[in-house]
């Protein structure tokens, strides 16, 4: 069985610095750069694809909202048209980056407040893989599994990927359990690393009842924020290799 | 003989306008676009490469300094590699927002401060230059004749065409005289066209005190900011023709 | 009689102008100074506080949410917290602007999302109340008769003024009916000047049903940013002094 | 004697931070707060003064270039009204962010290349004394002695406290020895704490030559983004002590 483990990387701006990149790409199999709207600077997007491209990392364009002040974490609503315009500026951006440092990009996975409103709106996620399709119809979409964003890439004729997050805890729904919901952030790295190898084994989202959604899981998401990002990394890793899985990027 | 004529155009932000974008687009044969640092935002970016598009207008990339205050006039003193990162990152973007629109990035012109520094500083012209061919070596650079850009252009191998300033007086150096001095700015649309006119057909840059530096001109650059700029845009091609020119684009 | 007449105004950015400010500071006599966020820059900031001085024009800080290129007109989720510091930090950036060109901030009225986000939500109301009386007590409050905006003023023991909106339609809550609804946003000059006497004259708000709501009118609220504004504004002028009214600031 | 110690705190950025504010906060008299431009963000700010007044630390306002992602250490060049509106537009902001926070703004120190360009500029260092004598003539100003910025602040009727950096060497004419010269930058803590007892003591900056250049010694800077910056901050802390001086706040 073959698996790929993918973090946000490259969160950096200017002197400011976000989270242990050096570490992680040696964990990691895909990198979700930041694109300069709510990280990331042109300068740290070329030295980010170097780093990746130096361990065999993929990357993907991580795009989000234009607000560095919160992170891209706070809901803009911007129109449809703006998004698609948006998110293609930010994975165009990241091409030629990736291009100085002899890198190619091959994935794209929306970046926090964008991610979560392209799973609650429609018009949203229409306008993230019309962006997508425009620029490059080859990248593949990363996205959560039978949420809006994966059947807005699908119907766009974009090849997708699904992804399982580490650390957090799901909803009923599929949807992630928010950030404010006591459980709904894992810490413990052996938990956490046990939890992955389940869900990958079994093919299946583990609801926070502790009901099961059969997906096909294709990557892990684990984070780059926490103080102990790396430590966790490394446990899920060697957890999905104790279980027998290739641990390889998605991307060809 | 064939001649380009060419205009800054969507340097716009957000409810923000600046020039008549529509007007121009009916004279000129070449946009240079925005791309979000001095001017331009992605869905403005779209807009403005839809409405070359429709016009047949080629489009390039008009890098500048991150300074939308400023409007990419203020020298900002980055180092080459952070300024071979941010015109790359510029270039893509557009890119990106041009394949929205169904058209093609076909050249790269450095914009106002960014453009001066790189024809006073050879490590700036070069690092210019390595963004261009890093992103795509099959693009058009524009640049002044004679001066440390075409040089550095010519150097990584990219294709140059030489450009002149309708409405700019000369200094002795082949530079544009510096805006603040008498006489820097023409204003008056049939002197402008005249002056182009001689310019052209004479194969020659003419500075202030009358001398001829021969020059080969491929495309004539008309401002788009100034209140006349369309009355003098037209004028300046109605010269062109009746001298026989064939205004068209450089770009294949 | 007496009312005020106030006006958005120093909305431009760098290069980039919005308005006639000139013109309207004929007209009105008040004047609410964007602060930077969602337009204005020190530069134009400092300008507009010493051309309303010189025409004897009060002004007030206009802040809004951190969103140049959707100039404030689109929500942004901040916290409380940061919704206070952020009110904060751009009154007393005005004041400090106005201090260098000899006048002097009186009054504060929020901006676009932000100020439809504080009628909407008390936590927002209550966040900019306490900005404002923990900058400078004695600044006034300019508000919307009857919603949360105005209450959260006055528990906050602020002085509050009323104002309406004479190109704007009203629902029958009380609150501006949203502009993308038929009829939202009146463009005729005439109507738009009666339809204000009315409003003042009656003492009541005028939905677009027909019924009155009662409210102590203190400042009518002309746009700067139609293409007619400046008619409009001179024509709502004329009217109510031709109503006997006098016009003349609420500051003291 | 009485001598102050003053750092530059509140460099973080929404979710960013830099250096640890809250160790140095314990070792300070003075914190000079960044004001949004070259970092800090409103709700920092307020913060920052807060956890200030909690521990009888003063504040002053830290005005940058409007330059985050180079930290206000590019020159940006801007006019000398453009300065003089913006130094005002950040010190009025932190005044009203510390009025949030029940603490008030005592003095000003320009950052980065802005406080370099003040002493390489007279007018430069002129507009940065009328902003603050425009905003409020009592504010102390933190200056370098013997160079154009002090002089230009006395010149405008303000009080000036001479400052001295613990951790950077001295060029002949008393300038700060460019940082990418070896030597320049000081990074022994044990050294850094006794040259500065030494220049403190015999009320003199020792320069890259050993020449004494006598100055009146208020305030010694030390440095708060240094990886060892609280160790070295509490080694010339506790060397001031043992030599007898009283390590408390310039301002009134």
């Amino acid at each position: 069985m073959r698996i790929d483990l993918n973090a946000d990387l490259g969160e950096g701006y200017g002197p400011f610095t976000l989270g242990d990149d050096a570490a992680l790409l040696d964990i990691v199999t895909s990198a979700n750069v930041a694109c300069g709207f709510h990280a990331g600077d042109p300068a740290i997007m070329v030295e980010t694809a170097r780093a990746a491209r130096a361990r065999g990392v993929a990357i993907g364009a991580h795009p989000g909202f234009d607000d560095l002040r919160g992170f891209g974490r706070r809901v803009i609503r911007a129109t449809p048209d703006e998004i698609e315009a948006d998110v293609a500026y930010q994975i165009g951006a990241l091409q030629a980056c990736a291009a100085l440092a002899g890198h190619r990009v091959t994935h794209v996975k929306a970046h926090g407040a964008l991610a979560n409103l392209s799973n609650a709106d429609d018009n949203v996620a229409r306008a993230i893989a019309r962006a997508v399709r425009g620029v490059d119809a080859s990248l593949v979409v990363v996205a959560m599994p039978g949420l809006p964003a994966e059947r807005a890439a699908e119907a766009a004729g974009l090849r997708v990927v699904r992804e399982i997050y580490a650390d957090r805890a799901y909803a009923e729904d599929g949807q992630l359990a928010p950030r404010n919901q006591p459980g709904a952030v894992l810490t413990d790295a052996a938990d956490i690393a046990d939890r992955t190898r389940r869900m990958v084994e079994e093919g299946a989202i583990v609801t926070l009842s502790g009901r099961r959604i059969p997906v096909a899981v294709d990557t892990v998401c684990v984070h780059g924020d926490d103080p102990h990002a790396v430590d966790i990394a490394r446990a899920v890793r060697r957890s999905l290799e104790e279980a027998g899985c290739i641990v390889a990027p998605f991307a060809p």
